[in-house]
């Protein structure tokens, strides 16, 4: 078992969930409380993890098979958590992740099907003992996710051009990783405002690790 | 099981071995016997691979933890596996490798000790029923199969940074792979002359497949 003491807190769900914004929102909050906190986005967070998001977000759709996609994934993953978050964690200093091994059961296991126990074969070779200890899923349909994709400023990436289909299975992967980990993964309805949203998320965290 | 009627042949040994020269000279002796062969080098071989073969072999020998190391090779190889290997040896045509998965247990499970059985799960989600028909291992001391590296003209990659002790692991690992797999695997006495190994090699590959 990996020994820590801070909190590793995970922000999950399809395209446009918009739980960036609150994993930003969040960590504002905990610095302004005076709670030592780092946040992370992946894949990335480290000079070889960035390279590899380069790899992976940029370029044609079919640029990489399902299994390469979901091994990239995992080699950013064990470079950022080598770095990273085991030395954060150690230091007590609280972990926020936008996406971690969620995302590839999601991304690669229901969207390219490779199969839930596939992934969690490859997530447990990298991650090994180490599991958030909290985790948002925010549901949204892979429709309205997209749409608000759409509307980002931010130029879309190579997942983005992947068919409603794909974004379907992946928004199902979801649905099912909150049912098979109903202790980690709390449901966060993507459809609230910003602030209802952040409200809910931070009084669980105050319930949660009493702070 | 990966349905194929041609050969799937590999080459596995440590830096210095001699073996990407007896890939080639098999190679040009198959192609003159008029048997419709390729021939690719790990990791590589399709634009995606070759692209994370400059991560995996430039840069400074701490550039990448062991996990990230193994899950980029295994990357690297499920792209050329799905690009190239399935397709040639589906349409007939005879594969031969310069490295596959008995290096990933080498170098990473017995070089950087994150241990066979840990490697060979890895192994199994990267290549799933794909096995090579024959694998030549050749064998060489770690200390005079670097002294070979040393004379050649090429520049040095990021693996002949590693420690000697590091090298004689990966050929503690390259002995294992032999012993537990004794149908697959024929030694190959690296010290022997280019000669005398490449008859052997092609006696090796008459007899196993009936040429």
């Amino acid at each position: 078992m990996i020994k820590h003491k801070a909190p590793f807190i995970t922000f999950e769900g399809g395209e446009g969930s918009g739980k960036t914004t609150q994993v930003d929102i969040l960590y504002h909050k905990l610095l302004q409380g005076g709670i030592d906190v780092v946040s992370y986005r992946e894949p990335g967070g480290t000079r070889g993890a960035e390279e590899i998001r380069h790899l992976l977000m940029e370029g044609e759709r079919d640029r990489w098979n399902p299994k390469s996609e979901a091994l990239l994934m995992s080699a950013a993953r064990a470079d950022l958590i080598d770095r990273h978050i085991i030395p954060r964690l150690e230091a007590d200093t609280w972990v926020l992740c936008d996406r971690f091994t969620d995302s590839t059961i999601a991304y690669q296991g229901f969207g390219h099907e490779l199969g839930y126990e596939h992934i969690q074969e490859l997530n447990h070779f990298t991650v090994g003992e180490l599991e958030p200890d909290l985790t948002f899923i925010f549901q949204i349909s892979a429709e309205l996710g997209l749409e608000r994709t759409a509307l980002r400023k931010a130029g879309i990436h190579r997942f983005e051009h992947y068919d409603i289909m794909f974004h379907r299975r992946v928004a199902e992967g979801f649905e099912e990783i909150l049912k098979k980990n109903p202790n980690r993964c709390v449901a966060i309805n993507a459809l609230l405002d910003i602030e209802m949203i952040s409200e809910f998320i931070y009084n669980k965290i105050c319930q949660r690790f009493s702070i």
